[in-house]
C-alpha cells in the first residue's frame, strides 16, 4: 500500500491524501440504515479529470479498490468505502463550469451540488428539475444513483436530463460521451450506461444537463382519501387527465401524521377529516399564466372529488412548500421513528393498490410494520420498514422484492442497489442478465477496482 | 452453409428460410443512398422470440454474420445484409400485445409498423409520438436507430418512449430489460444500450413503449425569413418562450419550393414574400384547450414578428398537414432532384446558424451543393448533398462531419451511423471511445456475427 500512496500523494498533492486518523468519520458511510460504516485504506481528493484517470490507473496497476464519494448522502451503502481502498472524493471538483441559456444546459463538475446548481439556474429563470429529497447531494452522485424524487412525473428522473458526460475509466483513460445535444443515434449511448451504476463502470468528471424555464405559478393540492387503495386508484386518473402535475405523489397516514408532527406543520385538517383518512394525495400543478393555472387546479379538484377525495385543501405558498420539505425529510422522519430499513421498489403506476395489499399481507405474516409514501406518478413506493430481527426482516425484504417482480417492477426506483441490497437483486435478477452485466462491467474495469462490493458484488 | 440452413428450416419451417431466387430484392437493400443492395445468403422469418434466440445461437456456434431487417426504410445502409450471412426479417412478428389504458404503454412485437400503432392507440385517445419521416417503419427498426422525427422537440425521440425490451442475445438467451415502468435504478441500463445500437448487439423481439394523451387541439404557424441564419437564431427563443411546441422545423426556400412543387401544395404565400425569403419556419403548438392554443398561437406570431419573420401564415388543418407530410417526403424530393447523399448531423441548437455558414463554405470549396432542412428544435440539421464523384464527395462529408464536431456535435441525430458513415464515425470518434464499444459489443456478442459491417466494423 505504501507504494501506490506516495504515488498518489506526488499526484493530487500529500494534503489530498488522507489516511489513518485524517479521515473524518463520514468520509466511512453513507444514509444506507443497514450498511456499517468502515474507513477507507486512503481518501483522495483529486482536483480534476486528469488526476481521476491517474488514480484510476494506479488502482488498476495495484488491483486496489475505489469508491467514488460525492456528498454521502445515499440510501444504498453504495458510497462505503473498501476498508483495502481508496475513496475518491469529489469534493474539490465542484464548480459550475456554465450555464448555456441559449443552448438551456448546465455544464458542472461531479462535486456540484443540487443546491448550488439550483441558486445558480435560478438567477437566469431556469431550473434544473431533478428533486432528490437531499439538496446536499452531488450532481455524480445523481448521476451515479439515476436520482429521482418528486418531480420526475412531469420531467423525468436524471437519466432524461443528463446529456452528456465526462468520464475516467479504470484504464487511465478520459472519455467524452454525448454533449450539448439532446439526441443522437451515433453508437452505444455511454451516457446512458454510465448513468445508474452506482461507480461500478466509471467516475464522473463532468456533466452537461438540461435546464428548464422556472414557470412562475404554482399551485398545491392535498386531497385526504379513505383508503390507502382508493388513493392509489385516483393515481392513473390524474395522469390521463394531460394536467401534467409536477408532483403527484401519495402519503399514507401514518406518515402523514409522523412527518407533519416532526416538522410542527398545522394544515388546517379538521380531526373528523383526519380521523376518516387513511392515505393523502398531494398534487402540484404549474403554469406559465396564473389564469390556467386557477382553472386547471379547479378541473383538478373536481377530478379528486369525483373520485372520492373526502375534502380538497388548495394550500398557500408557505405551508405548500412546507409540506413539500416536510415530505422529502420523511426518510429523516422514519429514521426516527426508528424504522430499520427503508426501501423504493418500482412497479407499474397501476398495480400500486395490489401491491399495497400485498405488502400488507407480507409485513402481517412476518410480524412487522410496512409503512410509506411515493412518487405514485412514477410508480416508485417507499416503505420504511419496522422488523428489528435481522434474519426476519431480510426475509421479509425478499419477499417484497420478489412481489414487485411479478408485478412486472424492479428492486429500486431511485436509491440503487449498492450494498445494501446487491444480495436480493443477484439472487432474484435472471442469470444470463447478471451475466451479461458482469461482461459489461469486465469491457469498463477488466480489474475489477470500482465498487467492487456495489450491485453485482464482482469476485 | 448448408448444414446450418437445414437446422433453420427445421426451426422455423422450411417455408421461412428463403435463398436463391426466392429472395425479393428488397431485402437487399434499405433506403440509404450510398450503400449498394446485395442479397443475403438466405433470409429466414421467424415466428417468436425462442425462434429468434435459437437463430442467433445457430449463428455463433457457425459465425455467420446476421443482419436485422424491419421495414427496410433506414436511410445508413444498416440493413443491408452481408452476402454470406442470414437476414433475419421481423415481418411475422407483427402483432400489437398490449394497449395498457392504465399505465400509459403499449407493448408490441418489432415487426409492427407506426402506422400500425397510431391506427391502435387513436382508437383510445392516445399516441406514440415517435414520428420518423416514414410511417412504414417497424418499431424494432425505430429502436435499433432511435429513431427522431419533426415531434422529438416535444417529446423526445425513441429513447424517451421505450421502457423496456424483450432481445434475443447471440449467445441464444432472451432477456428482459425494464418493463411498464418510467424509471428505475435496478443494475446497468440494457435498454438504453441496446436502443441506438443498429443491430449490432442483441435483436429485439418485444417492446414496452410509453404512450400519451392525444392533445385535441392544433395550430400550424408558417413563418418566412429572409436568411437561413435568422431562422437559426429564431429556435433558441423558441424554446426558451416556453410554448413547448410540437413541431419546430427550419427548411431552406430551395427545399421549400422542391416540396411544395413535387406535392403541388398551394400555400398562398404571395411572390414577393417567396422571392425575398431565404428560409421558413414551421412551427406546431397543441393543447387541450382551444382558447389556450389560440392565445399561445398569438404569443408565438408575436415573438416571431418581433424577431424578423417577414409574414406569417396560421395554415388551416388540411393544408397544414400536407405541408407536414410534404416536409416527411423532402427524402424523396431531395433523391428525385439528384441528391447523391442525405445526412444529419447533430450540434448544439444554437450553433446551427454558425454550422450553415461553416457548411456553405465547405460545399463551395468543393463545387457542390449542400441543401437542407432540419428539426432546428433538436439542433439536427439534415442536409442533402449534391455531388456525383465520389471521392470528391467522401472528402466534403468529412469535413462537414468534423465541423459538426468540432461544434461538439456528432454525426448524426437520428439515422444511425450504418454501413454509409462507418467510416467516418471510426476516423472521427477519439479510440478511447471507439476501443471501449468494441469491448461493449464483445460482451454482448463474443464472436460479432451482428451486423459486422455496421458503425464498428468488427473484424
Ligand atoms: C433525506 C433524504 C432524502 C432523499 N430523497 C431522495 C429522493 O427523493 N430521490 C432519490 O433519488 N434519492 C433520494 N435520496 C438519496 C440520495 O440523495 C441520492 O441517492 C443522491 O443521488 C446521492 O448523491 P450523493 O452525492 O450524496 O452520492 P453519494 O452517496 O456520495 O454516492 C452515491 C453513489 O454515487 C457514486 N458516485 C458519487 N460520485 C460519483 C462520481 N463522480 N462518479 C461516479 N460515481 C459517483 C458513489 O460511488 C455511490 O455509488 C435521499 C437521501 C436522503 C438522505
Ligand atoms: C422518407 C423517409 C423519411 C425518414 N424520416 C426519418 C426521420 O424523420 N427521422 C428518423 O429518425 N428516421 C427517418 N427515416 C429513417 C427510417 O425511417 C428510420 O431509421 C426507421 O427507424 C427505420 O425503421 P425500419 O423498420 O425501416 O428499419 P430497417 O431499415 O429495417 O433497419 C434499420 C436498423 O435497425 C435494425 N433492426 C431492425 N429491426 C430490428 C430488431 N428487431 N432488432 C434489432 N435491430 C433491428 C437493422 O438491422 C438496421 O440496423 C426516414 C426514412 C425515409 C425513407
Amino acid at each position: 500500500m505504501n507504494r501506490p500512496l506516495a504515488a498518489l500523494a506526488e499526484l493530487v498533492g500529500a494534503e489530498h491524501v488522507l489516511t489513518g486518523e485524517r479521515i473524518a468519520p463520514e468520509y466511512g458511510h453513507d444514509e444506507a440504515l443497514t450498511v456499517a460504516a468502515r474507513p477507507p485504506a486512503a481518501v483522495v481528493r483529486p482536483a480534476d479529470a486528469a488526476e481521476v484517470a491517474q488514480i484510476l490507473r494506479l488502482a488498476t496497476e495495484h488491483r486496489m479498490p475505489v469508491t467514488a464519494r460525492g456528498s454521502g448522502s445515499g440510501l444504498s451503502g453504495a458510497a462505503v468505502p473498501h476498508p483495502d481502498g481508496l475513496l475518491v472524493s469529489f469534493e474539490r471538483m465542484n464548480r459550475i463550469l456554465e450555464i448555456d441559456t441559449e443552448n438551456h444546459v448546465a455544464v458542472v463538475q461531479p462535486g456540484v451540488t443540487l443546491s448550488q446548481l439550483d441558486e445558480a439556474t435560478a438567477a437566469h429563470g431556469l431550473v434544473y428539475p431533478v428533486s432528490p429529497g437531499e439538496l446536499s447531494a452531488s450532481l455524480g452522485g445523481n448521476v451515479a444513483t439515476n436520482a429521482g424524487g418528486m418531480r420526475a412525473v412531469r420531467y423525468g428522473v436524471t437519466r432524461t436530463q443528463v446529456l452528456g458526460l465526462e468520464a475516467a475509466l479504470p484504464t487511465g483513460e478520459v472519455i467524452r460521451t454525448g454533449g450539448k445535444l439532446t439526441k443522437s443515434s451515433s453508437g452505444y449511448d455511454l451516457t446512458q450506461l454510465i448513468i445508474g451504476s452506482e461507480g461500478t463502470l466509471a467516475l464522473v468528471t463532468e456533466a452537461t444537463v438540461r435546464l428548464y424555464p422556472r414557470p412562475p405559478h404554482q399551485s398545491t393540492v392535498l386531497a385526504p382519501f379513505r383508503t390507502v387503495d382508493e388513493v392509489a386508484r385516483v393515481v392513473p386518473k390524474v395522469v390521463a387527465s394531460g394536467l401534467a402535475p409536477v408532483i403527484l405523489e401519495y402519503i399514507d397516514a401514518f406518515t402523514m401524521a409522523a412527518i407533519t408532527h416532526t416538522q410542527q406543520l398545522e394544515l388546517g385538517i379538521p380531526a373528523e377529516v383526519r380521523d376518516s383518512a387513511q392515505a393523502y394525495l398531494l398534487v402540484l400543478l404549474d403554469s406559465r399564466h396564473a389564469d390556467r393555472l386557477d382553472e386547471d387546479t379547479e378541473q383538478l379538484g373536481e377530478l379528486l372529488t369525483g373520485l372520492g377525495a373526502v375534502d380538497l385543501y388548495v394550500l398557500p405558498g408557505a405551508a405548500a412548500r412546507k409540506l413539500v420539505e416536510a415530505r422529502e425529510k420523511a426518510f429523516w422522519t422514519a429514521k426516527a421513528a426508528g424504522a430499520n430499513d427503508i426501501i423504493d421498489v418500482v412497479i407499474p403506476r397501476a398495480t400500486i393498490p395490489e401491491y399495497i395489499r400485498i405488502t400488507a399481507e407480507i409485513a402481517k405474516r412476518h410480524g412487522s410494520h410496512v409503512l410509506g409514501c411515493g412518487h405514485a406518478g412514477d410508480g416508485n413506493v417507499h416503505l420504511a420498514v419496522f422488523q428489528a430481527d435481522g434474519e426476519v426482516r431480510s426475509a421479509l425484504l425478499r419477499e417484497l422484492f420478489e412481489a414487485s417482480m411479478k408485478l412486472g417492477g424492479l428492486i429500486s426506483g431511485e436509491h440503487g442497489i449498492g450494498r445494501a441490497k446487491a444480495r436480493y437483486f443477484l439472487e432474484l435478477t435472471d442469470p444470463a442478465t447478471v451475466a451479461l452485466m458482469r461482461r459489461i462491467k469486465a469491457a469498463f474495469d477488466p480489474e475489477g477496482i470500482l465498487n467492487p462490493d456495489v450491485l453485482l458484488r464482482s469476485p
